[in-house]
C-alpha cells in the first residue's frame, strides 16, 4: 500500500517514519493518540482522487486532516493502525479573490489567516475568526462548519460558502466552484459536506463570501446582575444598534475572578453579579453616539449595573483580553470538564440556573466556570472539578438540561470522535436514522473518517 | 384511494370535485395543467405523515402545493391523472414569535405576508420579502430557498432557516424544529429539503431567524452609462456603506421606456443608458449624510450621470414603482422569453454584452429587457419576440453564455418541471449524479414530486 501510494505522490507526498507522522497522529489537545499506517500529502485534487480510487477499492479508511486545531478529536486516526491520514497542507493556494464579487477562492490546505489577510489586502473582511485562525485551514473550516466570535453578525462558516469542490469516497471529483449569490439550479448538495467533517467526502476547495470592512468599532464592557439581565440588554442593543454588533459575550463573575487571579488582570469596573463584552462596528458615523446612548439607557433602566466603553485600541485588546484569557486561566486553575453548548436565546438564563443547581447539588465542591457567545445563545459552560470528579456523569447532569432546553450538546466544536456516545444518546432516532442513510449511501464502504460523529456502521 | 383518504382526512380534507380541485391543477401562470387524481388538505403534521404511509404503500405520487406562486411549475401535478396534490394551506398556525432569541416558529401554510406582520409586531424583520409574499407559504418559500429584493443583504431563505420539520417518503417525521444559531451536533440534514422543491421530503413546519428592524431608509435612483458603471458604483457603495444596502438593482434604458410606454411614468431624472435603484437601511444616524457623500463622489467621478434621492415615503414608492412595473409593463408588450440566471458579479458587464450580441445576430428584431438584482449578479434577462420565435433556440443562445461565464441557469426561480431537460444539459455530470443518489436514496420508489427538477427516474 505504502508503495503504491509512493509511485503516485512521490516519496515527498508520504510519511511513515514516527517523527513525521507523530505530529499527525494526535489531537490539538493531545487527548487522542492515533497510529496512522502513513500520512498523504496530495498536491492537487488530482492527487486527492487518485488516493481515494486506491481506497475505495481496497478499502482503506483515509482521514482527512487540515490544520489539525479541532476541539474534538475529528480528523484524528484510531489506533489500529490500518487508518490513513490525508493531510490537505500542501493544497494551499488563493485561486482568486474579488473585491467586487466579494469572493475567495481557496485551496482546503490554505490557512485561514492567510485568505483573511488576502480579503483585507482588497478591502474585504473574511468575516470568520476564532483562537485557532493562525493554524486552522479552509478546508477544516468548512467540513466542520466552524463558528468563531463573529457568528453573531455573520453566521458559521456555512453562511459564507457559495461554492465546494469535493472528491467522494470513490475519487469522483465534484467541482461546484461557482462564485454565485443566487443559484435554484437543482439540489444544493454541497451543504452535505458542510460540517459533516470529512465523513461525506473530502473538501479539496471552496468559494467564499466577503463582507465589507466596518471601519468603525466600539468595545464596551458592562456589569449586569445575571444572565436575564444581559438578555434584556441584549434586546435593547439589537433595538438601537440593528445588526452592527459582531459580538456579544457573557462571561461570569468567577470567569472574570480567574482571569484575575492567574494573570492580575482586573475588569475596569465594578461588579459582582456577570459581565458582558460588547463589540459593534459599521461604517457609517453615528456609531459611538448610538452606543453612548443605549449604554446611558441601560444604566439609567438598571439593566446594566456599570459599563465602560474603549477609548483607545489599546484598551479594546485588553477588554478583549479578558475574554480571551479566560480559557488559559481555567486550565491554570487546574482539571476541568468542558461543554460547549447552545439553547434557544431566551432559555439561557433557565439553562444556566438549573444547570448551576445541578452540579452544585450533585458534584459539591465543582465550581462553574460559564461564559460564551450568549447572542448566538452559545455558552462553554466548563467545571472546575477535583480529580476523582466522575466526568462521565457530570456530562449527563449538563447534557440532560441542555435537551430539556431545547440545546444542542455541540454548538460549535462538533462530534468528532469525542462526542459520539452523546450524539447516538441525545438526538432523536429519525434525525439519527437520515444521518445514517446519508453515510451508507455516500460512503457505502465506510472509508471516509470512519467511527467520527456516527461512530462506527455494523 | 379516495375512500381511504376521506377516512383519514374527513370529506373536507379531500377535494375530488372539478372545480375544487381546478385551483391546485395548474400553476400560477397558467402555463402547466395537470389532473390530479384528488386535493389532500391535511390539518396537520400527523395527517401528512398518514397520507404519506398510504402513499409509500400503494406508490401514490404525492405533489406538495403551498400558495401555487412558483415560476416553474414544480407544485403542479402532471396530466397522467394519478398524482395527487397535498396542499399544506389549512396548517397555518404561527406558534411562536420571539423578538430576544429573533426566531419565528411556523407552519408550512402560513402565509409569508402573515409571518412579516407577527415579526412586526415584536418590532422585529422577517426579511423574505418577494412579490408574491401575500399568497405565498412557508412552507413553500423554505422548499423553493425562495430569494427576493433582500437577498444581497439577507440571503436567501436558506440563510433563514434555523429548524425545520419534515415528512419523508414513508410517513416517517422528523422534527427539528430547533431555535438554535449554533448547532454542529451531527449532520445538518435539514439543508437536504431546502430548495428541493419537495422531492425528498415534505416541509411541514420551520423556525426562521428574524432580524432587527432597521429605522431609517434612503432610496435613490441613478443613471449609469452601462453595466461596468453600475459595478464600480456597487464597489463604492460597500466601500462607504457597508451591509446597509438591502437593494441594489440595475435597470436597462429599455425596462424603463416600456414602463414609460405602458405605465406613462417616466423616471424622475436623465440618462440615456441604465439606471440602478437602491435602498440602505440602517439605525445608525448619518445613513443619509453617508448616502449623500458617496452619491457626490459617484457624480464627481462620472461613475453615475445623474442621480435622485427620495424625500419622502411617497417618493421612494414612486421610484420602486418603476423597477415593479416592468414585469407588467412587459407582458403588456407582448410575448417574452425569460431567463432567470446568475453570474459572478463582476463578470454582469461582458455576459449581457455577449448575450445581447447574441440574441440581436440570431434573433433579428427582438428587444432586451434586462433587468435584476444586480447586487446579487442575478438578472432577468428578458427578450421580447415575435410570435415564430424559437424560444428553446433562444434559451439555448442564452444559457450557453451563462455556462461560460460560470452562471446558473436559475437564480432563483428553481428548476420545477419548466427547466428539467435544461438542467441535464447544463449541469456536470457529477453534481447530476449526487442528486440522483440522494432522490433514490431519500425516495426509494420515487413517489415524491415525481418529474420534478431531476424527471422522472428510470
Amino acid at each position: 500500500m505504502i508503495d503504491t501510494f509512493k509511485t503516485l505522490l512521490g516519496d515527498a507526498g508520504v510519511l511513515t517514519e514516527p517523527d513525521d507522522v507523530a505530529p499527525y497522529a494526535t489531537d490539538w489537545k493531545h487527548t487522542v493518540r492515533g497510529a496512522p499506517a502513513c500520512v498523504l500529502r496530495p498536491r492537487n485534487t488530482a492527487d486527492v482522487a487518485a488516493v481515494m480510487r486506491i481506497a475505495h477499492e481496497r478499502r482503506i479508511v483515509i482521514v482527512p486532516q487540515g490544520g489539525n486545531t479541532g476541539l474534538a478529536a475529528g480528523a484524528v486516526p484510531d489506533a489500529s493502525g490500518s487508518q490513513v491520514v490525508l493531510s490537505l497542507s500542501r493544497m494551499k493556494a488563493i485561486q482568486n479573490v474579488d473585491p467586487v464579487g466579494m469572493t475567495i477562492e481557496a485551496e482546503a490546505g490554505c490557512i485561514l489567516k492567510t485568505a483573511q489577510d488576502a480579503a483585507a489586502d482588497v478591502g474585504r473582511l473574511l468575516p470568520i475568526s476564532l483562537a485557532a485562525e493562525g493554524s486552522a485551514q479552509i478546508g477544516g473550516v468548512v467540513s466542520t462548519n466552524a463558528g468563531g466570535i463573529n457568528v453573531l453578525r455573520y453566521g458559521m462558516a456555512r453562511q459564507l460558502v457559495l461554492g465546494l469542490e469535493v472528491v467522494q469516497a470513490d475519487g469522483t471529483v465534484i467541482n461546484g466552484l461557482r462564485s454565485l449569490r443566487k443559484d435554484n439550479a437543482g439540489y444544493d448538495w454541497k451543504q452535505l459536506f458542510i460540517g459533516s467533517e470529512g465523513t461525506l467526502g473530502i473538501v479539496t476547495a471552496a468559494v467564499l463570501r466577503l463582507m465589507p470592512r466596518p471601519k468603525l468599532v466600539v468595545t464596551s464592557l458592562l456589569a449586569v446582575a445575571d444572565p436575564a439581565a444581559a438578555l434584556r440588554l441584549l434586546k435593547l442593543m439589537q433595538d438601537e444598534l440593528g445588526e452592527t454588533i459582531n459580538a456579544f459575550e457573557l462571561i461570569s463573575g468567577l470567569s472574570v475572578k480567574l482571569v484575575e487571579e492567574q494573570f492580575g488582570q482586573r475588569a475596569p469596573l465594578a461588579g459582582n453579579g456577570w459581565f458582558v463584552l460588547i463589540e459593534a462596528s459599521a461604517n457609517l458615523g453615528g456609531l459611538r453616539e448610538a452606543f453612548e446612548n443605549v449604554l446611558s439607557r441601560a444604566l439609567e433602566q438598571a439593566i446594566a449595573t456599570d459599563g465602560v466603553i474603549a477609548e483607545s485600541q489599546t484598551q479594546a485588546a485588553q477588554l478583549w483580553a479578558i475574554r480571551e484569557r479566560i480559557t488559559e486561566a481555567e486550565l491554570k486553575a487546574g482539571r476541568s470538564v468542558k461543554h460547549d453548548v447552545s439553547v434557544p436565546i431566551p432559555a439561557l438564563p433557565a439553562f444556566l440556573a438549573d444547570a448551576e443547581a445541578s452540579v452544585s447539588s450533585g458534584f459539591p465542591g465543582a465550581r462553574i466556570n460559564a461564559f460564551g457567545h450568549a447572542g448566538d445563545g452559545n455558552m462553554h459552560f466548563n467545571v472546575l472539578v477535583s480529580v476523582d470528579t466522575d466526568s462521565a456523569a457530570l456530562n449527563r447532569s449538563v447534557y440532560d438540561l441542555v435537551a430539556i432546553h431545547g440545546g444542542s450538546i455541540s454548538a460549535e466544536h462538533g462530534i468528532g470522535s469525542y462526542r459520539v456516545a452523546e450524539l447516538a444518546h441525545y438526538r432523536a432516532g429519525a434525525e439519527l436514522s437520515i444521518a445514517r442513510l446519508l453515510k451508507r449511501s455516500l460512503d457505502p464502504k465506510g472509508i471516509l473518517n470512519s467511527g467520527k460523529i456516527l461512530g462506527m456502521e455494523k
